[in-house]
């Protein structure tokens, strides 16, 4: 009898495995097997390691004693087991055919384009030992105190109650512990508001651009995307749908990507039309930590008092992507169906790492970050800018908004093509920059893109904006 | 002007933040405001602080100032924003009208029934500060070399090696990384799937009884559920229906709660079904790992090479729930959707963690751990069912099953309701035993509970016995 051992664990066990593929696939009900004797000098190894796996094999029900006469191969039923196919099937269910529509791994703007110099394409300041010091005390801290059982779904109530006096301060945005769920970033935050007031086919308005993770969660739940335009003072209200969405969906303390942060006038406007038409607004302040020499205007939840309004913010920009931790603030009147649409997602967030971030927020290590981490983004950003205007300011259109991580920049009078082939110029000199398009549902003809800086050192800045500059000039823009 | 401050924060931000109440609430476009002295002489505070705010103020749009004429109201649209309604709403959607009939927060078998002197609820083993210190330091250690940015969707490449590593020791499931996705514990493992593979109205066949926070994933999705009983060899195939449900969900290793083995011969009975109807199996071995005196028996995933089921595992049970960490295996033909779903729901799972996870199974940690949990907990099972069995064996029913952290036990010839009465008299004498009623779709007339008994240690399962038999006493039964 022929077998291959996987040489993977104690022999016996190997043996039971290569025994019973063999019975499963090949050897019919009421086959003899040879003598434990036999097939242990057939395998040159001992007699008991056979009869360990006989056994095994016994206890299954794959083989029958009969006394004096040897092991038999019992008569179940054998199933058909062909090899595994490794080709993909048709979509499964309409969410999967909808993410495969919407959604390709293999195309996302990549988080982090690897192999080039320097990398407009990271999303959190650079790497702060400091931070990464205090997180690890902060996690071995938390792991000796929190229970080890699960959290409550809408997340632990030292987290909420450090979120809501950071809210507060911070951002004007008055809460409870009470209204507060924690969720696994702002991408769960969608997610999870898209089950709670989303059926397939539902109509949601939607900057455009837009932050493109956010609009494929939409899309693979089935909504109906009505694209709304955004200039300097934000989502242009007027161009809201007279049939309302169930759902508005917006970026007001700094739009992704344009970076207009929305005016008093137009949240007035888009509160009044969600008043009016009795639809929500998901209000995404991903960044509002980062604000530069402009004066903050009050959240939309903070306007509206909480009845329509869904605010998110996550901590994923203030402190690293990794972390996948964020907030809800939910309007009351959703409170439980946002916390059960939790609990039956994934139970609750991990204890531990609540609890250390609970506790990073209350003794003040995280403000004592972000101070840093603002002050370190708000000269790069500088750097960033007066390097681009000084060596090119007559052929970029930048964006600016005093505000965030990122500029958006685009080369006046080019096209997207033009566009497309100057970032191939770019990451061959070396320089690694995502293009806008993605973020759009229907990109414009011009060339656009991201500069993320958040990772790059203000030196680093100042020796890519040259580099930047010659590939314009090489491609005579 | 009457202005009340929350006394949070600085002063000019209260002052602000009560201006603007004022005037967003009840002041008219166009009125003019008190002169910054006269308000400031009002209030009894400096006049910097109030002409702070009315910078403020002024900087987003809420006032204008006229050149020698003072400050006035802005003339904004003004929003009506009644107080934030309180009350719930009417279900926003399909998924939140079947979330409100099918689970309800306040009526959870509670995750710990707390305030009594012995909880037979609790799922876990007693906590263990060896692993609390191991885990500390662990994530000390993670934290300080794991990357910052999101992980790739699919879990961290390291923790699936050492989840494919541990299965083929451990539990015979052969898998590559590949196969492997990380997701946030089972209750996250059966969301996914539902996504990936259901529709709102497919039928799914479940075991009857059944983990209730599954069958809530299911109904909360829209699936159609079909109980299918269970007796000592687990699920009884003979009762599938004949019109082939989208999947089936069971629990074959140690059957949730009967705690049945499924026989080899109803294992391939099972597979040959679905491959038959070209239907899929969620394969739920939620705690496969704490086996006493039997003999593994093959997980299905193993027999069948991965063309129809979905595996499940889980480290709540053999490490901690608030870990929120476990693992699908996947079809290979289903791979890209479930990893894109994982990516739609919250990108990644926390990547320190992963990686702690990791080192702690490649480093040996887990399994010496396991090894303990399961002595502990052999320890354990012996003293009860020896204990019950002595003092009470003719009273009762004890579904024994050599595997896991609890028993379901049945008090013989008692009905559901002299079981509920039961349990409130032995909550009164400091024991908290979870009713089985939850764990069905539609309970027997029959007085059953659940005896986890993973939280309690030897020598307090040998006081709880007799308080268990006490009460059988005075309760006549």
């Amino acid at each position: 009898m022929h077998l291959e051992l996987d040489g993977l664990g104690p022999l016996h066990a190997q043996l039971t495995r290569a025994l019973r593929d063999r019975l499963v696939a090949s050897i019919g009900g009421g086959s003899r097997l040879p003598s434990s004797r036999q097939l242990a000098n057939e395998l040159g190894i001992s007699r008991n390691t056979v009869m360990a796996a006989y056994e095994q094999l016994r206890a299954e029900g794959f083989i029958e004693s009969r006394a004096a006469s040897g092991n038999f191969v019992a008569a179940t039923r054998r199933i058909d087991s062909p090899a595994a196919t490794r080709e993909r099937l048709e979509p499964q269910s309409r969410y999967s055919r909808r993410m495969r529509r919407y959604h390709n791994q293999s195309n996302l703007p990549s988080h982090h384009i690897s192999g080039v110099r320097y990398s407009f394409d990271c999303s959190t300041p650079l790497t702060n030992p400091a931070l990464t010091s205090a997180w690890a005390r902060e996690l071995a801290r938390a792991a000796a105190y929190t229970s080890p059982f699960n959290a409550e779904a809408q997340g632990l109530p030292e987290l909420r109650e450090a979120i809501c006096d950071y809210l507060v301060r911070r951002r004007g945005v008055q809460a409870t512990p009470d209204d507060v769920l924690v969720v696994a970033g702002t991408q769960q935050g969608i997610a999870l508001t898209a089950r709670v007031l989303l059926d397939e086919g539902d109509e949601v308005a939607i900057e455009e651009p837009q932050y493109f993770a956010t609009r494929q969660v939409l899309q693979a739940h089935g909504a109906q995307l009505h694209g709304v335009p955004v200039d300097q003072e934000g989502l242009c209200c007027s161009a809201l749908p007279d049939e309302a969405p169930r759902l508005v969906c917006v970026t007001p303390s700094h739009q992704f990507p344009s970076g207009a942060i929305m005016s008093m006038s137009r949240r007035l406007a888009l509160l009044e039309y969600a008043e009016r038409h009795r639809c929500w607004v998901f209000e995404d302040d991903y960044d509002g930590e980062f604000r530069y020499d402009t004066k903050p205007i009050p959240a939309l939840r903070s306007l509206d008092g909480g009845n329509r309004v869904i605010y998110s913010g996550t901590f994923s920009k203030a402190m690293f992507p990794a972390l996948r931790l964020g907030y809800l603030v939910m309007p009351p009147s959703l409170r439980q169906d946002f916390v059960a649409a939790k609990w039956l997602n994934d139970f609750s967030s991990p204890a531990i790492e609540q609890a250390a971030l609970a506790n990073f927020i209350a003794t003040g290590g995280f403000e004592r970050h972000m101070r840093r981490s603002a002050k370190a983004l708000q000269e790069r950003r500088t750097a960033l800018i007066d390097g681009l205007r000084q060596h090119a300011g007559d052929r970029l259109e930048i964006a600016d908004s005093h505000a965030g991580m990122h500029l958006l920049v685009w080369l006046r009078g080019k096209s997207r093509q033009q566009g497309e082939a100057f970032l191939v110029r770019a990451r061959a000199a070396g320089l690694g920059i995502p293009p806008i398009a993605p973020e759009y549902m229907d990109p414009p003809d011009r060339a656009g893109m991201l500069l993320k800086y958040a990772g790059l050192s203000t030196a680093e800045i100042r020796e890519a904006v040259p580099l930047f500059v010659r590939c314009l000039d090489q491609m005579g823009f």
